[in-house]
């Protein structure tokens, strides 16, 4: 799960469209989380086998976008969710 | 995931049956959020295959309403939702 | 969805039973969100396949009952929910 | 789903077992909402096929009970669920 | 579903072990909701066919504890669960 | 589920461990409540057949921990969960 | 489930792909909690069969990192998770 700003100029159906073509991507999910003027607050969840992760940075500055942190890194034989409530309680 | 202002006069039913003739199109969801004298605040959610994105735009700016943002897209083989309240957390 | 009020004195048992015979209708859900001395506020979902809208509306028009708004429409091949805590963020 | 009330002497047993007994009925849920010295606050749901309504009436009736209100009714091919939470929304 | 006071000195477990015994039971939930020096207050589920209620009442009641109320009863071909949102809405 | 005081100085993963090794025992869970200096609150569900009880809390006693409460026990043919929220209602 | 801090300069992704090859394991969470200057607050939580956990340490101590405690263990034939909303009544 990646923290993303991207330019509001750009389209985040394109944006999705480029991420889901990165060798190894099953899945994209945009949301967006904030809107200011210039810059669009992004949550990229991505999910697939063998990401190429740097090809998945390189679409996103591409388009003039930055990766803000990674907030959720998961791998495996199939896909660990956590219950957000243990975390709430944490 | 859609964030759209249509004119109060115009009829969602009619939208939605519109909005479910665009080619790729498989499903539609209109939910109204906000009822103004003159505006309703819809999200609308379309879920398909190769959805034609202009012909969504174009079904809605036909009936007099305008797309305010997209919210989320969804890419790939399947859909790939986010929980809300890890969005909740952030 | 539909926001219905109608005269407190009608039975929502009958006005189900009438609603689930309006052609297209698969099932009904009357929901009681409202009670005054004179009228009942109602959330009525209906489901099924080509549903006579306007059919729906004469039952409800015949039996004293009027519709406020219709505050959700799903149309296409399966029912697409939207998960209500993605609309509370927004 | 009904709101009834009925004399705190009665056994809620009792009374499921002979609403269970009624005509169409499949499965019953009385759940005790109010406790006052003479009187209990119940929510009875019943579900089944052509359930004798006035059957059910009868069984509450007959025990000194009586319906508040008829708080939802869901009639069709299937028990179409409404999300609490879109009606909290509401 | 029972509200149960009981005496602090009894064994839950022997008191589940107990009510599983007991005619017609299948499965015994009991949840500890209170702790004061003397009693124990419990919430008990049992869910089972033609349940024989005296027979719970009995090993309750042989232990030194008492049933306060009886806060749901479901009976027939299945559990039928109630939303507990809708009864918060209520 | 229990309720339960170990010293901090003991490791989790080796209590689990030797609870997973008494007789009856097929899963454990133990989360950690609470954290001081000298004493780590745990709440251990441990699931099972014919779980020998004694022999839990032998495990438990012999690494210096201590069972304050048995807040939830289920018996019977299968796990009987109980809604949180039913509880909180009450 | 780990409570871990590491150095904010590592990559989570690569901690994820190296936690991913310890012997026994089958699937690895790795959830951001804090984000300081220095340090990077980490919920770790682990799946598989007969997880090597020194060599989780291990891995965890060569990225300079530390485990903080451990939060929750669950062994046995399957993943027995806890309702974390009875952990709030609690």
């Amino acid at each position: 799960m990646l923290d993303v700003d991207v330019p509001s100029s750009i389209s985040t159906v394109e944006l999705a469209d480029k991420l889901g073509r990165v060798s190894g991507v099953k899945a994209v999910n945009i949301t967006v989380t904030d809107t200011d003027v210039e810059v669009l607050g992004l949550v990229i969840v991505i999910e697939g086998d063998n990401i190429d992760y740097n090809g998945v940075k390189g679409v996103i500055e591409d388009l003039g976008g930055a990766i803000r942190s990674v907030d959720q890194v998961i791998v495996g034989e199939y896909i660990l969710e956590i219950n957000p409530q243990l975390l709430k309680e944490k």
